[in-house]
């Protein structure tokens, strides 16, 4: 399946749920919409946090569609949306057309799936993949480079690996740099501020088994976190594990023709 | 006095101490030189980490001088300097001639020097100016991202201002980039495992009056920082709050003419 006819199929309600896995050879993006006045602040969060916050396109105001994606329409074509006003949840959706405004602009973020297909491609699957569950995310107390009004603490996603594999999942991962890259950190979670890995914040927990590492990577659900701890007067998100779709390359084909 | 003047003025012992204040229509860096196997791991800590680790020049294995400076000598145009071995410092020096190899690759890194004659001319004169000290840096418990080999914690420099002016302070310093830009952050220094900021790790301790509220900047010493905790094998730094100045212009004049 091609990234448009994945966008079709999410559009028409026949593909529901996490994206992970889906059109795989395509870049996956996050998404966070704001008003215009806000959008020069996320725009600056954004450069001055590249490992979580990737920059991979920034509309202009209310336009509806990216050119990373053809024919698309940010509205509809993610599987959920979830609505924030003033840094709180207040609404989810699978169609955000009720919540657009002239006033909007979003911003595309990178994300990690982009280089799991490459994990695989070199022997190394992240265990979730194979658990067939969506990757576990954590709130850490790692406070990002604040911008404007903007403030906030950084979400990562974690995949363990055998301590004697990091280095070649650094390797693999290392060139995806819009797709956050290499670990941020490869340890102790009490160094992120995590406790509890067993309970994520986002997505499910995946065993870390006997000489396995904790190996984490910036996450772009990040700017959700952001919103709720700057008090974001409006803003749109995509559902964490429900991604955009674009027409980008991942890099690699997943299949070997 | 301009920026060759400067640098000779150090070279030949005239100029000694801090660099603050110095030749300031021109940017002044921070050093951190690495033999050449290690180099792509400094790149990608700067890439990854850009508000601490603004990368304004990186030279070619064995270079002692910059594009950014004309007839330089990284060697001995910066007051200080200071040798590291796995992580350890061994030896102090003001000049480094004796422990340059044919193998080292120097990172010239930006420094909030830069950014100060804005803020004098904004009447917004950072405290430590007026008391003729050097600003105070801390070593903070903030994770980078890590690359490949290379991990650690961020040092900031802290300037106090009161409340109602640090959305100006922002907005002189934001366009600074390869001077850390706008405020890491601003507010309690508990934030970042400061627990004394009348203990400065580096530079001298200034009065955070009623009022105000201190205000943090990434700073070009964490390279230092990552050094120790890495334990990089073989590393040559400079003082902190001794700089090397270049002929890059700072973005303003700070006399009228």
């Amino acid at each position: 399946m091609n990234a448009a006819q994945a966008r079709a199929a999410i559009r028409g309600g026949t593909h529901r749920g996490t994206t992970a896995g889906l059109a795989a050879d395509f870049v996956q993006v996050n998404l966070i919409v704001v008003p215009t006045d806000w959008a020069d602040d996320v725009a600056q969060l954004c450069a001055r946090n590249p490992v979580p916050c990737p920059l991979v396109d920034r509309t202009e105001p209310g336009s509806v569609t990216t050119w990373v994606a053809g024919g698309s329409d940010l509205r509809t074509d993610i599987p959920g949306y979830r609505l924030w006003e003033n840094g709180e949840l207040v609404a989810r959706s699978t169609d955000a057309r009720a919540w657009w405004r002239d006033d909007l602009v979003a911003f595309l973020i990178g994300c990690s799936f982009t280089f799991e297909a490459a994990l695989v491609r070199a022997g190394l699957a992240p265990r979730h993949l194979a658990a067939g569950t969506t990757v576990p995310m954590y709130r850490t107390n790692v406070p990002l480079a604040s911008a404007g009004r903007l403030h906030g603490r950084m979400v990562v996603s974690m995949r363990p690996y055998p301590a004697h594999e990091i280095d070649r999942v650094r390797a693999v991962t290392r060139p995806f740099v819009l797709g956050h890259g290499e670990p941020f950190w490869a340890g102790d979670p009490a160094v992120l501020g995590i406790t509890d890995l067993n309970s994520p914040n986002e997505g499910d927990p995946v065993e870390v088994a006997p000489g396995e590492v904790p190996v984490f990577w910036g996450c772009g659900v990040t700017p959700q976190l952001v919103a709720i701890e700057s008090r974001l007067p409006y803003a749109i998100t995509h559902e964490p594990g429900m991604m955009f779709i674009t027409d980008l390359p991942a890099g690699g084909q997943t299949s070997p023709q």
